[in-house]
């Protein structure tokens, strides 16, 4: 059984806040649902030309790497990582192809951190770049293609590149980079950083963190290895798998549900359930791990093209708010939302609970309680005192949420006043 | 409820022999399943870049020509469509974008049709071809595609391109042409031609089939319009759902089978089970012929990731040999190529009866029989006597068959003897 970490040893850690596409989702429409009718819907494939999985996969990552025309790639890496028996794995198999390493990035991604591994990056003259590692590597590795696509080298370049929105709520939409260096993701979290084409990075100057958004930054190659995975320690790990069953359950309920979308998810939710307990509990349980793997992977495949909802929506506030996990804001906001919109999600909510091993039989749906009970089983804090956060911006908080993006896409109209019920009953 | 044609009546207008992409699959090996040790995996995402989709999603034709760079398509159409209310519908959206159109392909797509419409292209300065239409229209505009690409002016610049095995047995994969015209499919079958990378054209002088293949081949934009499926005639579209049926079986059952796949797979045949009779019985049924184009695009989205099986083996020959449409072919081998290997799935056949609805609990699956039953319920042959086959060539067909590349993907090993059996057993 995985010993609970106290709260402060836990936050000391995990105080990132992560970025998320569904953030800025919408903000390019290129990446949104399109309806160009009532019933007409698109589906955009994911920029992401193929995923490598199974235990031992780490071992492809040179045929990866030159697939994707990588001739000088530069490593990014999890120092904890590139210390241990991964990194000299990785050293071994790459020997002759890697022409540098950063380790150590800083979380929160620091520009600073990025312009730099840009310089070295230009100075050895590399054409491709490889991340193993959590969001922060996989990011960092994001933000050197982008400096090099764009010939970005101060603050002010990066600036000119970022997606924000204005006081006022208009989008500034940099242009389109196109193209960039190819990046292999060889990621240890299931938080799905890997699989889609955003990257945060902080100001160093005003800790902001600002996002950067291209269909270029997507990685080409993806490879799931359950042996470099079984490194995550518990904590880090459960969270991100309640972020993959966000992904997964929001994507069912959205206004933009389709089939497609609905069947990977599903199967996610199915997967997450059957071996996310035993992940956590036994890191090397690889069986397990290999097939969270594969449900984060199956739970975030198509949700650009369905939309999000409450949870992702209450979820960058919280997250931003109370520098939390993102995954801590969804075992917080899940169960809620979903109990939120159920009368408006009868369907949906019954298939989740078939996923979940339970048909929804009654009046009412037994989806939001399965799903509490699942994070219930993880060590992640549910609730929001529990957390850290506090109750005193709730009201500024809902004035915030009413206007995130992920809005869009919930099955049910919200209003401020539900947002801070919402957010009160969760305290 | 649908009037069934006569034998002879169906025989005479559906004798073309389809394409199969899975008959070179493994041809090429970046589309093949690979293996860098026991348990390593992978997904290569199938090269389409949206798929479009609902009753109206015609009108969206031209946006999807546009993003795919087209300013001057050639469009490629069926005759019957042409000349009824989608040939004027088409013309009205497309105008002073289409510069020419190609109608009446005859069937087989002959290779002195390829060339001519590409002559036309070239004269035109066409940048981009349409297709609307059953797999006739999508392969010859695949084939004029590859004709631009590859500056094919004759049947010896065809010869040059196709793949092939020689007698010998040895496969001959000519140069990749790279990159090719985008391509816009408005399919009208359930065969899922718009969603491969191969086209299939028969040399005129010797009637014999032969196969391009090309990742640049596949359409870039599918666009899946119920209102025109609408006009595609009952058998035809039944025996198309036939071999959506199979594709999304046999990945199931493949030796190479992954949980991504499973779950479109799995999804597309609760789709079809539920959508396929009400959609050949009513054409003009919507809501039916939409999920069913939905159902088709699911259940061959991921089967170049996991190989097929026997009944795909089996029916590369019944086809070719007895000039049938591989819905046909399915119709009659699916059902007994689920018996035959129902010891070596019994897991996958679980899901299978689950999709249709019917929980596997005893000791025999109740799989195969759920889907001779649904097969049952279609205007399409179940057997080889009913569809106008012979038995004398079953044992030099067998030989034939022991050495296609599908059975690669056979969860059990098959002995000429065994195929000369279920061929029997067929008759």
């Amino acid at each position: 059984m995985v010993s609970l970490l106290t709260p402060k040893s836990f936050f000391d850690v995990m105080h990132t806040i992560e970025t998320t596409w569904e953030s800025v989702n919408a903000w390019r429409p290129a990446f949104s649902p399109t309806r160009k009718g009532p019933d007409v819907r698109q589906f955009v494939t994911p920029p992401i030309a193929s995923v490598t999985f199974g235990p031992g996969s780490l071992d492809s990552l040179p045929d990866r790497i030159r697939e994707a025309g990588g001739t000088r790639p530069l490593l990014v890496m999890s120092g904890s990582l590139a210390r241990g028996g991964i990194g000299e794995r990785v050293r071994t198999i790459t020997a002759g192809l890697v022409v540098g390493t950063v380790t150590d990035v800083p979380q929160h991604v620091p520009r600073s951190a990025v312009l730099d591994a840009a310089r070295t990056a230009r100075a050895l003259g590399v054409d491709s770049v490889v991340s193993i590692g959590g969001g922060t590597s996989i990011d960092c590795a994001k933000g050197i293609a982008l400096c090099l696509a764009a010939g970005v080298d101060d603050g002010a370049g990066l600036d000119a590149h970022r997606a924000h929105r204005a006081a006022d709520g208009t989008v500034n939409l940099p242009h389109d980079i196109r193209s960039a260096v190819p990046h292999v993701a060889v990621p240890t979290t299931l938080s799905g950083a890997e699989l889609t084409d955003i990257a945060g990075i902080t100001d160093d100057a005003t800790r902001a963190k600002h996002i950067y958004r291209f269909r270029a930054l997507a990685p080409r190659a993806v490879v799931l290895d359950a042996e470099v995975a079984a490194h995550t320690p518990p904590w880090l790990w459960a969270a991100s798998g309640v972020r993959a069953l966000d992904h997964a359950v929001e994507s069912m309920l959205a206004t933009g549900r389709m089939a497609f979308v609905d069947a990977l998810a599903t199967q996610a939710i199915r997967m997450l359930a059957q071996h996310l307990p035993a992940s956590v509990e036994d890191p090397h349980d690889l069986d397990a791990r290999a097939a969270c793997l594969e449900a984060a992977w199956l739970a975030i495949y198509g949700i650009t093209n369905t939309g999000a909802g409450l949870s992702h929506a209450i979820g960058h506030q919280l997250a931003t708010r109370f520098d939390l996990l993102h995954g801590v804001s969804s075992a917080i906001m899940l169960p809620r939302a979903m109990e939120f919109n159920a009368a408006h999600t009868r369907t949906a909510l019954a298939r989740v609970a078939a996923a979940l091993g339970q048909p929804d039989d009654g009046a009412e749906s037994v989806a939001p309680a399965l799903v509490a009970d699942l994070i219930a089983r993880l060590p992640v804090p549910s609730t929001i005192s529990a957390a850290g956060g506090s109750r005193e911006p709730f009201a500024a908080m809902a004035a915030e949420i009413a206007g995130d993006i992920s809005l869009a896409g919930n099955p049910r109209p919200v209003t401020e006043t539900d947002i801070v019920a919402l957010l009160e009953s969760a305290w």
